[in-house]
């Protein structure tokens, strides 16, 4: 099979509502998911019964090159199927969630700053490797997905998802289903406007949700203080650069009482509550899920700060009656995400 | 027929996209359309064909209760059916759009400030004196729709209608329907914020795009200047009173070559076109329609400035292609949206 000929497919419709109740990461047989990030590629091999049977974790080493890192990623699932002794020829199908916009129908990554990627036809190389069909999805729209399906949004008819981590994505379900937009670029939740003219965000705008509640603003607005002379525990938590700060570090940071970090978490809670009264007033969804780097490691109180903020905001008929919930996934949403993309993979032609 | 059993009747499908290319306006017989504002009642008839065949106007006077004003649009449609020479008792339905959120089951507008309404039952109140279905909707919904359905955005699958006037209100359509969300509340777009603790808004947030580019915001701005010393032709045009500037008057002190008023009308372009890059971001439409008062009277070469500014917004992948034009309905997008309503009212039971 060549790269041209591989089986890069369509989704059969992705549901969010089963009218069956039956279990969305189920199959006739096994399937494999791969979270492919920066510096990690996670794998995993799901059971006809929709459960994790086997996990198996690499180093990206996207810096050895695009080829390298699909040698990884089909290196990965290999490991993960020989642990739940399943043969790869078995796999129904391989699903992908790579941090990036791409052309699902092509298996073509646009752009993915993490991995040096530009226009990179991911799919048709990995289904090449794996002689097995795989989809491709945006890593934070398939773990909206996953919460939507199989996690915290199940059920649910219109909902939202915001994940801040490095950046700070998104995912919109309209009618119980993940919306695309006209050309499948919908839910860039992260950059929204929401302080005109306030600091920059990574795309070049300024004042966007990304630049104001991700862990790169965060660190970024920490640093900003610690040159001005403030102290935070954060100096002694990740040495010398507070930059390097994880989402882990500054969750130590705030258990030890570090006054100066709560604020500045506090600052971006609240802009994040912004944004998500935005989204509220746009879309009028019954729920909001929030995942990623920096809710994982924040937690509850984290996620009811923002929640009591939210219903401070008008309108009021909107986000009143707002559920505003964390990721019942956690750091399985991503994974999950790309095994229902696998599970959704229909063989064309 | 008492008020309760006045047929409020469900809309048989807000379809967008007439698959047989046929008029939406058009029906077995004839329609009546009232738009409702705080000042005046417009009525109109429409003929089987769809197009309008006369036209009533009424002063709302709000200001004698709500009793006289449903008397008074009651009047506006036999008016306008007497010119017509139609029989009201022959009329399909009345649709009307009303200044405030409502129950279209019911019948009952919520609130309605500029008419001082708290829960009026307008829709069976004036089903029950014209004897005939009445179909309520927002009216800045309805307008959006109209435009959708026949206007500028036949034939879109994804748009989003803006409307900056007293207020800023909007409409999203979301797969070729006018999106509710889970409340129907959906499409409040004004209040998004798009200036974290910036100036204050109606509701009582702060920032939002209404309390930034509504015509309330703009001569509010332009009376801070005039405050300040600064010298506006608008004084002249509207006396003394710079505040009870209409939009006409701005744009008449625009054409005058009026700077002061200029840069305040191009920063609030400024806000408009931040606003449409965040629905952009979020829901990857096609289009973006702008309507309203001050669209209408500032025209194409305010739609192009702002049209301008968002493609110089990130995402560049979705504001690049995104088309932004004016209603091209004007003002009789409200009437139309509530012909489509009246059209689309079915008799229940």
């Amino acid at each position: 099979m060549t790269a041209t000929q591989a089986p890069i497919l369509p989704l059969d419709g992705v549901t969010a509502i089963s009218s069956n109740g039956e279990n969305p990461l189920a199959g006739r047989t096994h399937a494999a998911a791969i979270d492919l990030g920066g510096t990690k590629i996670l794998a995993a091999v799901f059971a006809p019964d929709g459960s994790i049977v086997s996990r198996a974790k690499k180093m990206t080493r996207a810096e050895r090159g695009a080829e390298v890192v699909v040698d990884r990623m089909a290196e990965a699932v290999r490991e993960a199927a020989a642990k739940a002794g399943v043969d790869v020829a078995e796999l129904q199908a391989v699903g992908v969630g790579v941090p990036g916009p791409l052309d699902a129908d092509t298996g073509v990554v646009f752009v993915a700053p993490n991995l040096g990627w530009r226009d990179f036809a991911v799919g048709p190389a990995l289904a090449e490797r794996l002689g097995r069909p795989v989809r491709l999805g945006n890593d934070v729209s398939v773990a909206v997905l996953a919460e939507h399906e199989a996690g915290a949004g199940r059920g649910t008819r219109h909902m939202v998802g915001i994940w801040p981590g490095t950046g700070v994505g998104g995912g919109i379900v309209v009618n119980g289903r993940l919306y695309g937009g006209v050309g499948d670029l919908a839910g860039e939740v992260g950059h929204m406007t929401i302080l005109a003219d306030g600091p920059k965000c990574g795309c070049g705008g300024r004042g966007h949700l990304e630049a104001l509640c991700s862990r790169t603003a965060i660190v970024r607005e920490i640093a900003r203080r610690v040159k001005g002379g403030e102290k935070t525990r954060l100096s002694k938590i990740t040495g010398k650069d507070v930059t390097q700060a994880t989402s882990g570090d500054l969750a130590k940071a705030i258990a030890k009482g570090d006054k100066m970090v709560s604020e500045v978490i506090d600052r971006a809670g609240y802009y994040l509550a912004l944004g998500i009264a935005n989204l509220a007033n746009v879309l009028n969804p019954e729920l909001v899920v929030l995942g990623g780097g920096v809710v994982e490691a924040l937690g509850e109180s984290f996620v009811n700060g923002v929640a009591e903020q939210v219903r401070m905001q008008p309108l009021h008929a909107v986000t009143a009656d707002l559920r505003i919930v964390a990721s019942s996934l956690g750091d399985d949403a991503g994974i999950t995400g790309a095994a229902l993309l696998a599970r959704r993979a229909v063989q064309a032609g």
